[in-house]
């Protein structure tokens, strides 16, 4: 077991009609005046605008807004966040939506208090600097989808410049002082972006589940329960989307399996994030959807690498029968996984995704590795990651 | 699955020489004179006060010290205390120790700021209110024992008055901004008082899990994941006391299992703790070696009222085979609990506890309960308390 830090101090509000406190919330919080930050017209149709703002006025909480955050959030919007929030001086970044959302309030969050460019800070493929932000306003969000966890992580992705590279921005200063999590918010997704959240977070867990760190039992007691109920519950889902219970635990269980509880202790990988992140980037495709096709093929790649791990995330996530040989376990692991994404509607091809195998040299030469090697628990080459591409294919 | 707010906010800092960052922790959350809180003179003779205290002196943080907290800490020393910090100005309290000194820590932290009594807000048996406390001075904590969760939890229980009556003092405000976790802190605890933190630390698991709320997969996953983690790295430490690995993991554990993430979305019981807290008030004796011999008790009287819930007990947390009757399962599963609490040398029975049955109407009067009843699985009269205590025996 690793030494490590954790720090996860978000005030988590859940339940039915959560939203309705956001403006206390926001108060407790010592905020005065809040920039409202969303993306299309969806929370004004389905009147979580309104309860939202009610609560804000209830609490005599004075807001200005700004939407139009699309999925995969792009540059510019958070510059025009910046500027608004410091013409209006607001101290407080108020994201109602999904991962998407968040990410860019968090963004502006630390833009607004950062004297340079905020993309200073942003590190990936080709990194200025990874290091965590100095400081950051504080940001609260009320959640609409369950899927990236960004309600209750240090992380924020915003697709950079023309090409749309997808970089990160961390630290412990962008944890959201609070979310709103109601499940009945998330009871008029589309099927298919229900799927590509439960993907989304299933994947959150594996990346810190896979792991050449001995000996961490308590995390990986933690991962395989998260990952058994986003299985267990986003079946359930997605075979009654009004099934408030099982919404309600994979909403819970999307917050867990990012806050990082389940990953102390031990090196986590995030190879198949940093390789789906290029196929989002090139496709606009949905995060969770690419990881369906990435992760497998992921696994099909590196599972040599461990497999006694394979043996016993297909025991003890899958059910499958300690009997036959670690490499027949394993790969019936694998196998069930693939099944249980087809079961829920996603994609695990490029052609389902809508990718191009010609493409394949592209996505791994974006990843600009430049003789360095991703991920933990195989170090991948750029060799290595087309090789998984083609599994994907 | 019930609404719920969590908020966890500690910042953990774990491994091994981690107290050697008490002091930058201390600054980082803005304390500038601490007062230091111990026990008796184990940090003194195994180097934990050296360690900590130079930590403190390198970065520049004063500090006055008041030792002597004793097991079921008492509200003298809490008044102490509170003068102390008071008088010397400190505007942070450190606590070095287990859960004793923690609690008595966050007591003072409480009754420094509030200009009544601080037993004003201990609840309990006759409680005067029950209420979260509205401010505390800032807690930090350097843990020498895994057991009582005190590190990341909002509680502080002292025992007051010549009756020694244990009461709770509650608030996320208690809860500590830092806490320090090295292992290696607990390789010279004895193995009774390792055995007895193992004991506390599945109870508060147990007190969360049985439940009648129904569908709360994510918060019986967890549970299940944290006793699984206890049992198997807490036999691992009583084989080997020296072993790292195990001891990071049941400290980990006992963490988790006290912060209430295994606890979100549901009824918990609490009636094992309430019955304890009188036996331990009466002989001062350990609060696990209680635990061990009230709850497998409670376990028999209250099965029937859930006998599912102790099936599924049985089967995910002791690995009872699926095939008998729930009835069967639910029995085998307490006996595996009974005989795992015995091989790690814990009392099972009034008479190794060094209880007396004759007390047993005094134990069950002294909760006071006034006609009300005590948990929540099932609930409990004075005269079911009785007959618990009596299958203790």
């Amino acid at each position: 077991m690793d030494s490590f830090e954790f720090c996860s101090p978000t005030r988590f509000a859940f339940g039915r009609g959560a939203e309705s406190r956001t403006g206390e919330l926001l108060r407790e919080c010592g905020g005065t005046k809040a920039l409202l930050h969303y993306g299309g017209g969806s929370i004004r149709r389905n009147g979580v605008y309104d309860r939202v703002t009610a609560s804000l006025e209830a609490a005599g909480v004075p807001w200005v807004e700004l939407g139009g955050v699309q999925p995969n959030p792009r540059e510019a919007l958070v510059r025009e966040g910046i500027a608004l929030a410091r013409r209006e001086k607001v101290d407080f970044i108020l994201a109602v939506g999904g991962g998407s959302v968040i990410d860019s309030a968090k963004a502006i969050a630390f833009g607004t208090l950062y004297d340079g460019d905020f993309t200073d800070y942003a590190f990936g493929k080709d990194a200025k600097v990874r290091r965590p932000v100095p400081a950051a306003l504080p940001v609260g969000t009320v959640l609409t989808i369950a899927a990236a966890g960004s309600e209750g992580s240090c992380n924020s992705i915003i697709s950079l410049g023309p090409e749309k590279l997808k970089r990160t921005i961390t630290g412990d200063r962008l944890r959201p002082r609070f979310s709103v999590l109601n499940p009945e918010l998330t009871f008029t997704l589309p099927a298919y972006q229900t799927a590509c959240g439960l993907s989304d977070m299933f994947a959150h867990v594996v990346e810190r589940y896979f792991t050449q760190t001995e000996r961490v039992t308590a995390t990986d007691e933690l991962c395989e329960a998260v990952m058994r109920t986003v299985v267990q519950e986003g079946s359930a889902v997605m075979a009654n989307p009004l099934d408030y219970d099982a919404r309600a635990n994979v909403m819970w269980a999307g917050t867990v399996a990012h806050n990082n509880v389940c990953g102390v202790g031990r090196a986590q990988d995030w190879a198949s994030h940093g390789i789906e992140h290029e196929l989002s980037a090139l496709y606009d495709c949905a995060h969770g959807a690419g990881l369906a096709v990435v992760m497998p093929a992921w696994m099909d790649y590196v599972k040599d690498a461990g497999i006694g791990r394979f043996a016993r995330f297909a025991e003890r996530v899958w059910g499958v029968a300690p009997v036959a040989s670690p490499e027949g376990m394993a790969d019936e692991g694998i196998a069930r996984y693939r099944a249980w994404l087809k079961s829920i509607g996603m994609p695990l091809t490029f052609a389902e995704l809508g990718a191009r195998p010609e493409d394949i040299p592209l996505l791994a030469a974006n990843l600009h590795l430049n003789g360095n090697t991703l991920g933990a628990f195989k170090p991948l080459s750029e060799a290595d990651v087309r090789e998984i591409l083609k599994l994907a294919v």
